[in-house]
């Protein structure tokens, strides 16, 4: 045991030179976004007034391999290659003969796998000419990392976070104060959009879907200024295959093959980021994992949401996008994985599933927060509430081998450290935590205002 | 640029073999603990109530090297070897010819470096059969580390908080909580010492001196509970020694010999870990690096105060050592580089600046966060306040550096980073932070309390 590594690990010079990009080994790519006004096919013209032309031709390209740039491979360094971690003590208190590897992405500076989109958007909007960025947040994740890689471009970043969020979790937008971004409580006097709703309501504890409204609207008013988003689009899952490719390579270390790879799943970028890469060499014939996703029960938009057009925002704004969907304006139950609290899924990744490339499960939070602090009580590290629904599979899975015997070969990212999530650790404890069911009425409800279209 | 690597990663099979005990190579060993009352020197049997056998042997130990016990080497691979990073966005910032170079102990999983001496603490202490310790802490950095190292090894952990930290920075206490610890409020209804000051004042905010006595009360109630202390003893320093023993190699892999080294003091255990292993290699002529220990304005142990017997805990009920001190009762001012804020140095340390092995300097509050604050901007990792007085200095160096022209090789420790520190950077942002003048008044009082000893 000794002997065997704990970290396997990867110089900076095995650091990926490219990005893969899986829809250039599907069948079709996924359908195109419509107007949300004509429900034509958008041109990537459209997409101009808020994204580089560089991005725009990332989110619609077909082609295998894009190169990373140098600019951006250097920031990488700051912290990847990141660690591939063997988690035997994990192993060790399970009892089971499965070898279950971690590939953790909290080592990046604001402690989950989102700069590394983060960072490629800031580079690209800098290439540009853009000078500001503006951007939504929730709980706070995307807000910090777009905060540290605007910083590595010299890049202004304005950050509107959830007025909720703002208020109870206030140590996130300290972060991006530190790296130089300005944040506002969401909604704000700012804008139209959050004027409008202030006035209907002066005490609104906002929604991502307002935030995205003000966000849009202060890079629309200003022809230097761009927007970002930091889940959902094929380019920002495009970025996140690092994760993937470093994981491959650390694996063909220790000559191992997963049998099954395991990702949460909310927008769908961490996930995408772990498995497409190994989609590539299955689709190849060199491996043959079993490829799960794994959703919230709370707020299961791939095992129990339907595959259609909808909208990406609670108010309608942006295109719609094919995609299995909850309802626009379905509101999850409180669950602590904010970043898990979508009602939707990447189209891309939405798409796949309906090619059967990989399968899908909801989990409960109680069963997911159990799986965390195990973690944490073996390999040390505190997870973020996101990847503990991945752990907790990967921990069901461990179990089931020490029934059969057999030694299987699990793989799961943990996307994020907890630090800044202590506050539903505490809450867990003090059993003030619970599952939620399905919320059936709920979401039937939110879909019956969904607009129906052909095709 | 793009060939030299940002961070100097070793193997696992390139971790330490053995700590290194630096009173080997002193003239003499450090003047001996005195018991309070007599004022005789303490032999090991003293301390045998409150700590195994086998930590106190390194404790009074004359050996140059300790081997690292192979379950303790295993748990260091969770997060060790720690990367070093060249701090090239740093110096490109400062438009320096010096080079730049930290070694990051806010990879381990209570993010700091203290899980170095708690890790095999807790392993000899279950090796002796111990099945519970007790600990105090201030902000929480200890009491976090010491919860994650009862957890790889079994053992339960009760922990006395200061009250005051326990109500303003409860994340700490949730991290520990999610390891497995109890954390209490200090003055606690628990402990006779606790109720003492509860009948004076049921509203005290408490102190380490109150928490420690809690502590150690409740170890000495129990046969099979013993404490543990997170610096300042010679086998704390001792355990830290992986932090220099790593950067040695790390550096010569990329053939660099540190010109200056300079880090943070508090308790001194950082520093030491960094430094001893470079002071071997300068004894020895094999290098010659100038050595520099800072510490804040506010709590200036070395560059101020008086190499004498005091003792370790505000009560007086700890044995008396010979260390720099400003009165065991002295309040610092309250700096949010908490771990710094201690009236004594450690008596190795301090007896080693006797002997002219370094100097000191102490750096102002506001200095050191817009330290953090250019180094979080360019590499990225938020700081705790802590290293940022060690940071100030380097950044101070090597703007010299860009007079001169000299190409310095400076080489400091990030004993941690900020994430459970955010409100100190919160507080900078509101200009709410300040300087303190060394508050030479209060020191004199707190030394007039000092027992008078001969020698």
């Amino acid at each position: 045991m000794a002997d065997e590594p704990t970290k396997i690990l990867l110089d900076e010079s095995e650091l990926p030179t490219h990005w893969y990009n899986v829809v250039a080994d599907l069948p079709a790519p996924p359908p195109p976004p419509l107007h949300p006004g004509t429900h034509e096919p958008i041109g990537p013209d459209a997409l101009a007034p808020l994204f580089p032309m560089s991005l725009i031709e990332q989110e619609v390209s077909g082609e295998r391999y894009i190169e990373i740039p140098e600019a951006v491979r250097e920031v990488y360094k700051l912290w990847r290659p990141s660690p591939l971690y063997r988690a035997r003590r994990l192993e060790q208190l399970l009892d089971t003969p499965a070898r279950i590897y971690f590939k953790y992405e909290g080592v990046s500076p604001a402690g989950s796998h989102k700069p590394n989109t983060a960072v490629p958007q800031a580079y690209y909007n800098a290439e540009a000419g853009v000078t500001k960025l503006t951007t939504e947040t929730g709980a706070g994740q995307w807000g910090s990392a777009l905060a540290f890689a605007c910083a590595q471009y010299g890049i202004d970043l304005e950050v509107w976070q959830v007025a909720a969020s703002f208020a109870q979790k206030p140590y996130r937008a300290s972060m991006m104060r530190t790296w130089g971004a300005r944040v506002h409580a969401s909604p704000s006097e700012l804008t139209e959009a959050g004027r409008a709703i202030l006035a209907q309501d002066p005490d609104s504890p906002g929604s991502l879907g307002i935030a995205i409204s003000e966000a849009v609207e202060a890079a629309m008013a200003d022809e230097a200024t761009k927007y970002a988003l930091g889940s959902v689009l094929n380019h920002v899952l495009l970025h996140q295959t690092v994760i993937g490719e470093e994981a491959l390579k650390q694996l063909a270390k220790v000559g191992e093959q997963p049998d099954l790879i395991v990702g949460c799943t909310g927008g769908g970028s961490n996930f995408a980021g772990l498995f497409f890469p190994f989609l590539r060499e299955k689709l190849a014939g060199n491996m043959d994992p079993h490829i799960l996703a794994v959703e919230p029960a709370a707020c299961p938009s791939l095992t129990k949401g339907e595959y259609r057009y909808d909208f990406g925002d609670v108010a309608g704004m942006t295109p719609l996008m094919k995609m299995h969907t909850l309802g626009h304006d379905f509101i999850p139950d409180p669950i602590h994985a904010g970043g898990l609290r979508y009602h939707g899924m990447s189209p891309l990744i939405s798409h796949m599933y309906e090619l059967d490339l990989f399968e899908a499960e909801a989990i409960d939070q109680m069963t997911s927060f159990e799986a965390g602090v195990t973690f944490a009580r073996t390999q040390g590290i505190v997870p973020a509430p996101e990847p503990t629904v991945a752990l907790a599979a990967a921990i069901r899975e461990a179990q089931a081998c020490k029934e059969t015997g057999e030694e299987k070969v699990i793989l799961t990212a943990l996307c994020g450290h907890g630090h800044f999530d202590m506050a539903a650790y505490d809450a867990y404890f003090a059993g003030e935590l619970r599952d939620y069911d399905y919320p059936e009425a709920k979401v039937a409800e939110a879909m019956a205002r969904v607009p129906v279209i052909a095709g």
